[in-house]
């Protein structure tokens, strides 16, 4: 089938062709499969917080709430320990199971191959995929340690960090930036000890909005889609370019990161036969000259 | 004078040529001089920690303790709250005064003008320039927050972190990375109430080595120099490529960053004309053909 066939048979409801179409954005066809889908507006919303804060059972309970107000919805997971990749607890699988027959919900897990700090490449062309297979709604999942808060701030509109009580996972979320880029915060578990204590806590970090969420129990999801939907109505140009500069710099990071070149020119460097100048203008003329950013 | 006339005046002494070495490698005419001075091993140690943690005083401390040793001495201050470069307070201008009159000791504000996040870009030179003029230790003062410690771990071995006791500082180092980067953690004004119980609570978030010093009365500096010679004996090839692999990293981004052009894209990506990837490879393309990397 040519790209365009495949388009039309996933926008026929095939998940067949959109799980083909969401392969070859992550080949050497991408330009070409970006070039036919076009460029279609969507939601993107991130969840990301440490392991075990909930993350799965949450984005669960949304898709069962979007799903009620007729939404179609995608799941990308670039979490390379999430339960749609294989690294599962038996519950969230259980949870998800309930959508895995439900031809308007999607669930993919995103390649992340070379990923070293930066936005993973494939998420991108994911999503203006996912938007021209008219999804409504895209929940991505990525774990919170290390670098994945410069991916969430880059694609999703609203950030949405889960967190569980107790002073650890505030920590936790400081250190690795999460904070930073909270546009809500979503406390799980909070029917346990200490949960007002963290949201006091949160507040004197963080701006953003703090919710009291227990997700396995479905309870405070209809207040955590609010939230959302009352980020989303503040949305602007200037944040939208401010996104789109936030992807164009974290995509250009991971291209640096991953070229072949740079450990040579660090040695280069090391051994003072290069100056790290000539270095960096080398790397970055070499990157933007090689056929492909990936 | 040219750029050989420059580098011997200041070899012998002259701290108006090495001022004026200091402000070319600033201007266009950076290569230039990076091709006369060369490459010289130097001990590059890093001080980085929240604005009032006692930075200035550490390192005044630091210089006596050096040049009793009978090394010469720079200090390159990155903070733009420095007192090197004016937002002093009127203690640490005190403390410094010691050394004004010193020969052996440069003290210097480096410029950040476009400095928004990854390494300030004449930082590298002004440690290759000197190098060349024969100073034996160069001290680096950023301020912890935001993006100096990726400044500090490019350039920097050991990084040194002050902190103050007390749980708000921790939490600070954390949320700004620093912990992640420190490779001696130095609590300062450890007189104070809480200071071991801060020392217990950084154990949990780091194995660097934990001082505890008073840099006003100069307590604790003796065992500070004794924990950064520790770690310089530890230097290996394979440490020294990590860096120079940062710096690179540093310099492209710093570069991207302050691309004219990247605005531009963005306002592209937002508005749909343009796909991410392109816009990426446009970036990485014309900033690696531009003249110079500043």
């Amino acid at each position: 089938m040519t790209i365009e066939e495949l388009v039309a048979a996933a926008r026929n409801g095939s998940t067949r062709a959109a799980g083909r179409l969401l392969s070859l954005v992550e080949s050497t066809r991408r330009d070409e499969v970006l070039a036919v889908v076009g460029n279609h507006p969507v939601r993107v919303i991130g969840i990301t917080g440490p392991p075990g804060a909930g993350k799965s059972t949450t984005i669960a309970m949304l898709v069962s709430a979007y799903r009620g107000q007729g939404k179609r919805v995608a799941v990308l997971a670039v979490d390379p320990s999430s339960p749609y990749s294989g690294g599962a607890l038996l519950g969230d699988r259980i949870r998800m199971a309930a959508h895995i027959n439900d031809s308007d919900v999607l669930i993919r897990s995103v390649a992340t191959r070379g990923h070293l700090g930066g936005l993973a490449e494939g998420v991108p062309a994911a999503i203006h995929v996912l938007a021209a297979l008219r999804y409504d709604v895209i929940l991505i999942e990525t774990v919170g340690v290390g670098q994945s808060e410069i991916e969430i701030a880059a694609v999703a509109d609203p950030a949405v960090v889960v967190l569980n009580p107790g002073a650890g996972d505030a920590i936790q979320a400081a250190k690795a930036g999460l904070l930073e880029v909270a546009d809500i915060v979503a406390i799980n578990k909070a029917d346990r000890d200490g949960a007002d204590q963290t949201v006091r806590d949160l507040h004197a970090e963080t701006d953003a909005p703090i919710l009291k969420i227990v997700a396995a129990r479905n309870e405070g999801i209809a207040e955590l889609i609010e939230a959302i939907d009352v980020h989303l109505r503040a949305d602007s140009p200037e944040r939208r370019a401010a996104r789109a500069r936030a992807q164009v710099l974290s995509l250009a990071q991971s291209a640096l990161r991953a070229h072949p070149g740079l450990d040579g020119l660090a040695a280069e460097v090391a051994e003072g036969r290069l100056d790290v100048y000539a270095a960096t203008k080398s790397l970055l003329n070499d990157a933007g000259l090689a056929a492909e950013i990936r």
